[in-house]
Formats: C-alpha cells, sequence, structure tokens
C-alpha cells in the first residue's frame, strides 16, 4: 500500500493545471529538422499529456488552463473534450497571446530534441481569478507542473490552486518538470519551485531537478536521502527521484524505499517517456496499488508511448498497459530496454 | 519604356532586405485549420519571395536580413542558396530569437488565413552594423518590404540599406506589405512608411496601404493621382496602386497611368499573389520592357503561384511565364479569372 | 509578556531586509507641491526608517538591500553606517537602477501625499545570491516588508531570507506595508503575502491589509477573529490589526487581545507614524515587555515622528521615548491626539 | 545677413517640441551630492529652456510636450504660462509616466554633473496625433531636440511635426542635443539623427555629436568642411558646429564660415550655456542679424546662465544681454572667460 487515500466520496479524480500547447512532430524520422519537410499536430504539454493519460485509463479528468483564441486554442480545447476532459476550467485568452508550440526532431532513438515557442505563451496567462475553487474542491487529486511557475500570472494562478486543494482536502502531486529556456535564472527556479513542493503530497523529478531545488542548501554528496527527508518534513508522503538509466526510487514517509520492474521496449523515441510515466504511476495509486506495483504500471505505460510516433494521442488504455506487462512476462516483447 | 534605367556596371540585379520566415501550409485544404493535421514547411516571407522569384527568373539576387539559430534558420539559409541566391547578408541571431512562423489555413479558394508567431522573431534583430555596403553598393535593385520598419533594429537596418543604395545608385523599390499585427499604433506606422518611401524610385501598394500613409494628410476622395503626386515630388519614378478586384494602376512621372493585361488561374488560394506580381514586375522593369508589359508578366507569374500550394517553392522561371501567356492567348486556360 | 523569546546568544537583534530610498521632503508646507520650491533629502524606506529607528534605540541592527551605483546611493549607505548599522548586506547595483524617491506634499496634518519614483529602483534588484545566510543566522529578529514582494528578483530574495531565517530559529516579523503602485494586480499581491505571512511569527498590518490578503478566502464581516485565527494556524504569534483612528488590536496565540495606551501629539504630517511604531513595539518584545506596554511604547515613538518633518532623521531614543511617555503621564503634552 | 529669410505673416515667432522636466538644483554647491541636503526645483529640459529663453528674449513662443499627470507636471505647465508661452500644444500624460528629472551636483565651475531619472517618462510619451498642425503652420520657426528622438511615440511626433513645419513653410531648427542613456545605441542614435536633420534649416551641435551621426560615412579626419557640405545637400542653410574651448563655427550655404566674439563670464556652473546661446542665436537669426552678430549675442545670454545658479530662471531678457555686453565693452566684467 502506498499510505495515500483519496476522498471516494468526490465526483472528479484528477485534475492538472498548467501548460497546454501543440507538439508538431517531424514525420520524417531519423535526421535533422533541415531535412525534414512535413509535420503532423498534436495537442501537448506535460500536464494535458497526463491528463490525457489519466482519462485514457479511465480517471474522470479535469483541466484548468487557458489557450490562445485561435485554430490552435480551439483544436486544443476540442480535443481534451473528445478524450472526456472536463474543459469548464480551461479559458481563453483575449490579450494575443499565442499557442505554445514544440516541434519535435528524431535523429535518432536516442538523439531527440525540440524546437520550442514560448513567447507570449497563452498557458503562461491564466490568472488566479481563473481558477475554479469548485472544480478543485471536488477532485482526488491535482497535478501542478512546474513550467507553470515560471511566469506571472500563472505561477500565482498555481499557487492558488494548491490552496484550494489543500483547503478541500484535495491531495497535491507536483511533477517537477524543469524547462530552463521559461524561466529567467536558476536562484528564480529554485524559489518557488521549494514554495510549491512545501505544500505537496507526491513530489516527481530527476535527480538533477532535486538538485537545481537544493541550491541554497547542503546536499553536496546530493543523497536522495537527505532531499527525501526535507520534503518529509513538509507537507510531502512520496518522494519520485529519478536517476536517468539508473531507475527510479520511490521514497515514502515510513523510510522505505521502492523500485519498479523495468520493461523492454521498442523506442521510437523518448518524448513522453515521463509523461505517461507519471499518469500510470498516480493512476495505480489511486487505486489503492502498493508503490512498486504503481511504478511498473507507469513505466509499461511509458512503453507503449515510446513506442509510438507522438505523445498525447499515444497514452494507453489500462487494459493496453496490462496487455503489455502480460506480453512482456511471457516474453514476446525483446526489444531495446531503456 | 518605362523610364527607369539600371546601372549595367554592377553585377548583382537584386538584392531584398527583411523578413525571412517559415510558411507552414496546411496540407488538407478547404477546411478550417482545426480539422487539419499535416502542414508542409516552406521558406517565406514577402521579400524571401520575391528574391526567390527575381531568381528563379534568371536574375542575380542577393538577400540581406537575419535568421534564428535554429534549424529553421539553417534551413531558410540552406533554401536560399540552393534557389543561388547570395547568402553572405544573412547573418545568424544570437540572442534566442526564433524564426516566425506563417500557419496558412485555406477554407476555400477565396477564404485564406494565416496564423502568425512573430513574437521575439530573428528577422527584426538585423542591426544597422550588419548591413554589407558593398553588397548593396553592386547591385541594380534594392527592395525594401514594409514589415521590416515595424520594429528596432531591423528598422534602422532598412533606414540604412536605403542610404547605402541612394548613396551607390541603386535603384530603391518599395513593396509596401503592410501587416497590422508587427505594428503598434497606425500613427507610428505611417511615419516610417513616409520617412522610407520619400526615398524610393519604386512605390509598389494597395490602395488601403496608400491610404494609411496619407493618414496626416488630406485626400479625403482617396485619389490615385494625389497619392501618385505627392511621390513624384520626392524621389519617386514609378508608383502602383492595386485596387483589388479593379486591377492596378501603375502610375509614372510623365502623369501617364498603366494598366495590365489580366490572365485566368485556377486559384487555390491566394497567398503570394502580391510577392510573384512583384518579382514579375521588378524583372520586366529589369529588361527594360514598358510598364503595361512588366504589369502583364507579373500577372502571369501570379496566376501561376495562386494554382499551387506554395508560394517560394511555386515561383516560376521567364520560359514558365512566358508559356503561361502564350496558353492563355490560345485560350487553353480558361478557368476562374482572379 | 508576550509569549515571544529570543535566541540571546545571537549578537545582532534585528536585521531588515527590502526598500532602502530617498525621501525628499518640501521645505514649504501647508501648500501643495506646485507652490513648493524647495525640498530637504532624508534616508527613507519602511524598513529602512524601522532599521533606523532600531538602531536609534540601542539596538544592534544590520540590512540586507540594494542601492543604486551613484551619489543618492553612496548617501543611503553612508547614513546606515552613521546611524551603527551594519551594512555589509548592502549591495551596489551595477545594471543601471536608480534609488527609488518619494517626494512628500504637506497640504496641512491631515492632508499628506507622496509623489513616488519608482521605475527601475535598485532596491526591487536585490537578487537571492546576495543575502547573506551568516548575518540573518545571527541575529534575533528579521523584519520583512511587503513592497519587497512586488517584484523579481527583490521577491525571491525576501523568500530565501525568510527561508535562512526558519532555519536558524530568527523570528520573522512583516510588516505588511502594502503600497499598490508597486503590483501588477491584487491577485498577485494577495498570492505573494500569503505565502510570506505564512512563514511568520509576527504580522503587522491594517485591517485593509488583512482584508487584501483575504481576497481568495470567506470573512465577509471582515473579522479580527477570523483573520488572527488563521494566521495562528501557520506560524504566527502575533497578529497586530491596525484599525486606524479606532486604534491598533494586538491578538496572540493563547486567544487574547490587547490595545495601547494612545498619547497626544502635536501633529505636523502623518508620514512615518507607521514605521516609528513598529520600531517601538518590535523593541519592547526584544526587552521582554507584555504586548500592552509594547504596544504603547510604541505610539509614543510615533507620536515623536510625527511631531517633527523627517522620519529616518526623527526617530527617537528609547530615553526619549521614555520622557515622552512621562510628560504626556504628567500632562505636558496636550495638544492634538492621533 | 545670416540669409534665412522667415514669413512675418505668422503671429507666433517659435514653437519647441520635446523634453519639459524639471531641474533639482544643490543648493549647496562646491561638494559631492553625497554631501549636499537640499534642492531647489525649476523647470529644465533643453527645448523647454530654449522657448523659455526665446520668451525672455520678447518671442511669441510656443510649446509642443508632454507632462505627467501630477504635481511635478502642472508645475511646469504653469511655469510655461508665466513666462507667457503658448501651452494648448502640451497635453496631459494618463498612462501614469513621470515627470524627468535632473538632479544636479556642482563639485566645482568646471565639475559638474546630471543624476538623471528618466525611466518613464512623460515627455517621451507625446504621440504624433497630439501635434497640433495649426499651432506649427502658424509659426516662423519650429525648435527640435535630439532626446525627444530617442523613444516611441515622441520620435515619430517629432517627425511629423517637422512634415507639418515644411508643409507650411517654418524654418526648422535642429539642437542635436545628443544624450547617450536616453538612446539603445549609437547606431538607431545615428540613423535617426540623420532622417531628422535632411530635414532642417539650421542644424546646432557639438563636433562630437556631427561625429556620432557621421558613423556609417567616410570623415576619418573629422572635417567640418564635408559634415557642412552634406547638409548643404540636403535643406540646411545653416550649420553651427561647436569645438568646445576652441569655440563655435557657423557654416553657411555660400561657403563661408563665421566666428563669434567671445565674452568674460564669473562662472558658477556651465549648465544651460548650449541652450542660452542657442535663444540668442536664433533670436539673433529672427532679428535678421549677420551670422556673427547673432553668435556673440549667443555667447553674452550663456554667459548671463552661467554666472547663475539656474538655467530656465535665469534666462536674460534682450535688454539684459544688449547691457552685458555693454559692459564687457567697457571692461567691467573680466572675470574668467569661458
Amino acid at each position: 500500500m502506498s499510505g495515500m487515500t483519496f476522498d471516494h466520496s468526490k465526483k472528479t479524480d484528477f485534475v492538472a493545471i498548467g501548460r497546454l500547447c501543440i507538439d508538431l512532430n517531424a514525420n520524417e524520422i531519423n535526421r535533422p529538422m533541415e531535412l525534414t519537410s512535413t509535420f503532423t499536430k498534436y495537442v501537448g504539454g506535460s500536464p494535458a499529456n497526463i491528463a490525457v493519460g489519466m482519462a485514457r485509463l479511465g480517471m474522470r479528468a479535469g483541466f484548468v488552463g487557458k489557450v490562445a483564441d485561435d485554430q490552435m486554442g480551439r483544436f486544443i480545447t476540442g480535443y481534451l473534450e473528445r478524450c472526456g476532459i472536463e474543459t469548464s476550467g480551461v479559458t481563453t485568452d483575449r490579450t494575443g497571446a499565442v499557442t505554445g508550440l514544440a516541434f519535435t526532431e528524431i535523429k535518432s532513438p536516442a538523439e531527440c530534441s525540440i524546437l520550442m515557442y514560448r513567447d507570449n505563451v497563452a498557458d503562461l496567462k491564466l490568472r488566479p481569478e481563473e481558477v475554479p475553487e469548485a472544480l478543485i474542491a471536488g477532485t482526488k487529486m491535482l497535478l501542478i507542473s512546474g513550467t507553470a511557475l515560471a511566469a506571472s500570472p500563472s505561477r500565482e494562478a498555481v499557487f492558488l490552486a494548491i490552496e484550494y486543494a489543500r483547503r478541500h482536502g484535495a491531495a497535491v502531486a507536483f511533477d517537477l518538470d524543469y524547462r530552463p529556456y521559461t524561466w529567467s535564472t536558476e536562484a528564480e527556479t529554485a524559489v518557488y519551485y521549494n514554495l510549491a513542493a512545501e505544500k505537496c503530497d507526491i513530489i516527481v523529478g530527476t535527480r538533477e531537478e532535486f538538485d537545481m531545488m537544493e541550491r541554497f542548501e547542503r546536499n553536496p554528496e546530493r543523497l536522495d536521502g537527505i532531499t527525501a527527508a526535507k520534503w518529509f518534513n513538509h507537507a510531502a508522503r512520496i518522494v519520485v527521484i529519478k536517476h536517468g538509466k539508473d531507475g527510479s526510487i520511490a521514497y515514502t514517509e515510513d523510510g522505505a524505499s521502492h523500485r519498479a520492474v523495468s520493461y523492454p521496449a521498442n523506442v521510437v523515441k523518448t518524448f513522453g517517456a515521463g509523461d505517461s510515466y507519471a499518469a500510470g504511476f498516480l493512476y495505480g495509486l489511486m487505486q489503492g496499488w502498493d508503490i512498486s506495483r504503481c511504478m511498473s504500471f507507469g513505466s509499461a505505460a511509458a512503453c507503449i508511448v515510446i513506442s509510438s510516433h507522438s505523445c498525447s494521442e499515444a497514452m494507453p488504455s489500462a487494459e493496453q498497459v496490462h496487455d503489455y506487462i502480460a506480453r512482456c512476462e511471457r516474453g514476446e516483447i525483446t526489444a531495446s530496454q531503456i
């Protein structure tokens, strides 16, 4: 058991707040973008992907965010709705902001890069007054994502959403999702990440992201134990620290640490691995599974996404994940393991 | 005869300065962009299209501009070079600017719109110090485009380029190309457009663009005659005023006005009509043709471009234009006329 | 007894962080500024005034802030040093920022206004990396002031200073000091004020300032009891709510409320009343006095300041305050009471 | 004779456009500003000083500019009106801009410096739409000042004012007044200064200012002759180039150059020398005097201003200037000559 419990009287399972953008994935892969000529459009952004993932897994999900007043914005809202996600918390910018874009380049399964358009983006224009207290009051879990803390007024909207979640007993999960290009300085990032993380029940990030947050502290050997203990002194119940190829470790309040089983995958690209993992892991927690099983389920979901061309569109159903695990266990999937 | 003569001792025919960007044309046409899913990438931007058009027509062309330090920027420079355009005047931004984007939506041949990304774009970062005096000194004609006047330091770079052109005897053509979204106010636009146009030999724009420039003057009936006379009091030799469906009229210093023959076309979209017309018209002037023939050649070039999916990529060779005119004259092309 | 205790092993009594600026007080009073012609220069800014007040009362004080690299900045640092305030935490801006200015206009003792210069001011350029952990570790009390939360990077510097204070056992006092003109929106203000106040031991502000902080909460009757209870659920030990002419009330964790004796004064202007009150009140707490005596001492200090032309320069010594109280008690001061 | 003639049917002699600000002159002189404590307030800004100077000399003067919506702004407008200057062209900012400030420091007569407040200043918010064509149409001379070209929308307002002046036959005088701190880059400055100067009848500046304008030209030996000839190829009739201690030289279209008699002065500070010189010189031109006499009259006016504590307030009447010259000629003023 994860130690986490959720308020089952609430009608919504999961609400994410933050970035909504467009992925433009090069159709011609295994070459630099200078040599690609066509792109396919998908809904993207880490919290959007996770929300789509949760909905695909059968959770009743909602979103709080802001879209541009243009074709891209309407495409995003329409897509979320087609996924069954509640969009009453998605407002439309009226100041002329644009939709964030991410052009993806896949030179090889291991060499993927993203060309971002993040100037004057609608998602960072979300204002505190636009955060719907009732939607958050009615959900079991709120997911926040670090990028939404990068600028005003989105940053204030996220802090208010956390306040509403705590006021009304929703668990708060924080996907660190640190993207340096949206921030002015590392010092600024560290300050706001800490202010947010202090109030969260579940914190998920890479070792490097936790290092960035410890910029004004002493943890010279970058020990997970010191990191996890810090957060258990605040509100945290679970801290997941990802060590790249060395796998992820989930720490719990009781002092235990947990690792996942890993699965093979036919990797097309690495984009979307973290988002599908997060969706799978949080889904598991909401099922009341033990932590290791949650992590394994997240890993299998990630394998499915990285074997496909898109992120949001490739998010699997629970049945697909269970089936993937079963096939791996039967030795039917034996390709390159990540 | 147009009355324009060019210095044939110069080795470059044509240099354009200004916007270099990317067109992302929806592959699925005749529907709103919310319902499109793939896009094809082309080099775009009005002066870029005209320069490509001139090169395709056989002119020795060059470009002065600035591209982002990313895959899009490298794609643009590479494309210009493949077209045979001299790119020593194209510098690379190092401040983190992005490449301007234009997503095109074709709802019907008559209903086309563009979704622009113009925040923090590299083309407007061109600095005066980066304008190569030698390249401009060595060209017969310099083309400037209104959008490059919209912001500093690009605006100053254009004024300096005009100064260099006049110092060294290059004719200056001004394609008004007024795009409201890049400007703060109409009053600001009017001031800089006038300061630039006063120094130009050839001015090409729509009636509405000339109206905008006359914001602080008296021409209540919007008479072409008053407009043209004003510019002949400055440096102008030819003033082309476009009246949409009523066709274009070219005014010359001698008081004459000229109209073009028009040709039928199978219109896919209207994007690129103005740029291909400009390339054809300026090409004609450089051949020493009379004004009406220049205009007709421009019209035929435009017909070819609007019958295709792209702009830059569809720019015709001189042979293609001559052939198109011949086929029209033989009655072989009879479709919808624009 | 106030219930507050301080770590007497620490060598510094008091460190303030935030605004350092210049007051330019019109020498000709009781007229609009259009009719004044000369101004006298003083060091100003709420936390600067309080630090000067504490030093004048005999406390070992220090300051963390940033000054412009000009004559005004050097004047400020020099003045603090002449007051005996430790300035190792005062850094100098190198980006061309200016010193904030406050031109004061005294139309009548009751009609005072301020004309502020707050664009590109040095005090808001203080960066987190410039906050000296050792200075804060060595002080009994840290004072923060709301204006320093108005913009980055000063806001982040203040949050880090609070973190250092808590890490090292310094009490944190928060003078709300809300100045609307430095903020973008009230929603933004509310969010950051709450994030800071949650971590403070002592919170001092007007009823209106607490209302602003409750923007996203329910306290329709604006009851002090609800307000105070909220903060006692966080870190607060003392909450002082000022009700203008109706006096101030200090609330303590034990559920008690406290009021001050008030004193008569010959009011010249109202500027500086709050800052001198804060200095006197905090001084009293550090002497271990009971809350009511602290409040009365603050009131008497305020009476002295508002009877003079300046703020910082008029901050009294402890002897002056005791003497003022004694004279009031003997009926020697009988003028207009505020 | 200067060769300049003015349209005597016009009812206004002189209109200046541009900066209106406040000088705060330290009352304690011959020391650094760190050691001064009081300041006296005056109207300042180069074109404001010149307009006051012209009014004091008996000219019917007007002003086109913008003031802040505060006590400083109202003080400025009131002062201009008390000087008899037409202020219908002075609008009030409504965006929260402030009045520019110049704190002056007089360490010695030869060591004077200025601490400027130029962020978000009202004078640079003047919009083209606010430039009154009728006022400019009715004046004999328009004075523009370089600082007003430093930012939008003031820059556009100045270009439009020049256009109105030329349309209606007003002479245009350009006081280069280059203040580096208001400009982004020297290249930008050079471009706009040239665009403006090309349309001016009278250009007055230091050798260094003309060098800055020739940044993209060839005049390696910095020869006045090359400089003057350039401007006579445009609209200029008189070009005055100041060589500091070596005196000023006025060049005229006929190829002649002119120098002034110089006078002794008891120098208090050097501020205001250029503005009083400009007022005296332009006044002389409007009297129809020969160039050398205009220059000498300007020099004497400057001597009077630099012998006093203020700039605008010290601007002399014509009688005072004539009297000063007479006393110098009688040997009654023998002090340090500048």
